[in-house]
């Protein structure tokens, strides 16, 4: 099936103004009281709509937060391998620190044990693509030398990872750069990294 | 008010029932369906008697999930602080793998972005006290020379913790005693542990 660009146009116009209106609940009433016929009341399509391209509101609140995700943590390539994973954790934590996205992540994530489909789709949306991106831009920093042939790749951005998601769910969220700074170093440094 | 030795015992009991017919109920419904009502009818105490000790579903399973945590997760101290830790990561690994304690945990730190009383408990409760042990048996270590002094011991345990969070939350649990080894050796190398 061909799609005419005006009425892509319009179910890009539609997707955003869905997302948006799902976020906006989110701040105003808290994840547990969003429900897909709010979301669609205050985007002005229908609930039909809504279910024609997602499956439930984690779903719907799932590619919000992704999409804004993937804006606030770029994998930046400046050569330095150390201050371009500040950079990105720095992204996150901030992102996670902020309504609606820390709580409606919190949201999202306290689905995940009873809704396999939507821990799936975080996985395969979100979680894995993301990791993918961290290794990609530790491997071109393997390449140049500036971490050792062999280390733990996957294991490196899980111990990044991990204690942003530790402390978000705790609700002790990292409050300052210094101590992404000292995260960092120690990641590379248990890599071996040269310098650390 | 002193308490006869008789009525103690009485209430240590109830105590144990009401904690066990929690996580039962857990294993049975899912953290979302359980209520005060079915744990007080399960336990065979009044509704009464359990808010006399706790505030909410979610504080009954954070205390059934505290003991049991505490019991699995010990912190030896063979002198070998490498092993001990792996020990201890393990345990809890263990207990988060299985019913009722994985899925209870997770429903817990699904209530948390919106019980503040329950986020702060489980932070005095559970994660405070476990913290610092695990920061007393690093100080330990260093005291025999295995972690050089002014090490990052806080930082350490969150980079220990973070991934076993990570993992659970997103259902991703950690499978092998190889992958928390390896997890061990780099918290303990970005440490400059001698000899990791």
């Amino acid at each position: 099936m061909t799609t005419s660009p005006s009425s892509a146009r319009r179910s890009e116009r539609s997707r955003r103004a869905i997302l948006r209106a799902a976020l906006d609940l989110c701040t105003e009433r808290g994840y547990g009281h969003v429900t897909i016929e709010a979301i669609a009341a205050a985007a002005g399509v229908s609930k039909k709509t809504i279910y024609r391209w997602w499956p439930s509101k984690g779903a719907v609140l799932l590619e919000a937060f992704t999409d804004a995700l993937v804006d606030a943590t770029p994998f930046v390539d400046t050569g330095d391998i150390g201050a371009d994973l500040r950079t990105h954790v720095a992204g996150a934590v901030k992102l996670l620190s902020v309504p609606p996205f820390g709580p409606a992540y919190a949201g999202i994530l306290s689905e995940l044990h009873h809704d396999d489909r939507l821990a799936q789709q975080l996985r395969e949306q979100l979680v894995d693509p993301r990791v993918e991106e961290a290794i990609g831009r530790l491997r071109s920093a393997q390449d140049r030398g500036q971490i050792p042939p062999g280390a733990d790749l996957p294991l490196a951005v899980e111990m990044l990872y991990g204690p942003v998601y530790y402390r978000h769910v705790l609700r002790k969220p990292i409050q300052d750069g210094e101590t992404i700074a000292t995260l960092v170093a120690h990641v590379l440094r248990a890599l071996r990294a040269p310098g650390y």
